[in-house]
Order: structure tokens, then sequence, then C-alpha cells
């Protein structure tokens, strides 16, 4: 098993040789840009891939969806904003909401305050 | 697709007869407990499954491993403590802090303060 590492301060804990554990936090690894939300891979593997997006408020993730097989989770970690849907469907969002979807459903995201979401996709995309 | 629903504010948004997202709050649907930490089923599905562990201050989940193939991560909402793993080991866990583990890889959790923890598992135990 191989990660994708992207960050200098993420830790990998070995033991004779072997991968472990991958570990970093999410509030020292990604900020929050004036331009565009910011997106940091947490994790990349055959299981699962897990996204950190951080949106200043006004920022948005456009609805999108991929025709396979799968589904995805929608965790607010902080802010508020909406959970957007197909036929512009606008969900209130906030710290702690989670949301389930099919990777093939339309899902996209509008930040109200400075928000912090993790997506994490299984299969990977 | 099945949704395993056993929360009754969960909200399953149907159009055209089609179930097509859940969304819950965390937050809301799940709490702490004297007695041992408080786990909540998030969502079960042939792609993964989702719980929150709530820890209140000295509460633990012990050291355990399946092994099956997989991966898993490890998030912290809210709370200190730290993340056990194999020949004793304890490594510092504070908010926003992600690790990701194989399921075969011992794991485990000791909450310092009250502390919520999200789960991720791929594929599904």
């Amino acid at each position: 098993m191989f990660y994708l590492i992207k960050k200098k301060r993420v830790t990998i804990l070995t033991c004779q040789g072997r991968k472990e554990m991958k570990h970093l936090n999410l509030y020292e690894e990604n900020d929050f840009a004036e331009k565009a939300f910011k997106k940091l891979l947490v994790h990349d593997s055959p299981y699962f891939k897990i996204l950190n997006f951080n949106f200043k408020a006004g920022q948005e993730l456009p609805v999108h969806s991929h025709e396979i097989e799968g589904q995805l989770s929608l965790l607010i970690l902080e802010g508020e904003g909406e959970f957007l849907g197909k036929d512009n469907a606008a969900i209130p969002a906030k710290t702690g909401d989670v949301v389930i979807s099919e990777i093939a459903e339309p899902h996209g995201l509008r930040a109200k305050t400075d928000l912090r979401l993790l997506v994490t996709i299984a299969p990977p995309i």
C-alpha cells in the first residue's frame, strides 16, 4: 500500500519498515484564500479518497456529478452554508452536518461564512 | 441502494421516488454518557461505513484490529486525547487531526477531554 503524501507535516508512523498510520491536522495543513476555495488531498488509496475544501464566505463548489457507482460523504467541520443539489436545491448546512450522496447524484456546496468541508469518496474517483 | 436509518431526525431527500441524499447533524444526533462512550451509526452501505463515537474525558476505545483488507480514517471533530496503536503506542490527538490506518493494524483512542470522533471504514466491516 502506498500513500500519496503531499504535505511536509504529514507523519507516517513506521514499525519494522512497515507503513502503518498516516497522521495530519486539517487545521494546520489547509487554510483559506480570497481567490478561490482551497483544496487539500488528505488521502487517496484504492479504498477511499479524502479531501478537505476550505471556503471563504461566498465561495462555492458548483453542483457536479460523476457517472460512476459509489457514494460520498460531505461533513461540515465548521461554518455555515448550503448543500447544493439538482434542480437548484439548497439545504442549510452547519457545523456537524453530514450528507451522504451517490457519486452520480448532483452535489455541491455554497459557503455563507468561512467553512471547512471534508469529503470522503468510496470507491475513490 | 438502501440506507440504514436509525435516528428519527435523519432526513432522506427524495425526488421522483428516488433516494438521493441522507442528511443529519452529528452534534444533534449523538451525545455523551458517563457509563461508556456513545456510538452512532451514521451510515452503512456497500461502499463505506461511518460511525461517530463520543467520549467523556477518560473514556477509551481499546486497541483492536480486524484481519480484513481495507482502510479507515479517524477524525477528531473536537477534543483532545491520544490515538492508540500496537505496542502501547499513544500519539497526541486534537481537533482536526486525521489518522489513516489499515483495518488490520491495531488502533484505538483515549479521550483526555470530552471528545467527538468520526470513523470511516472502507470497505465496510
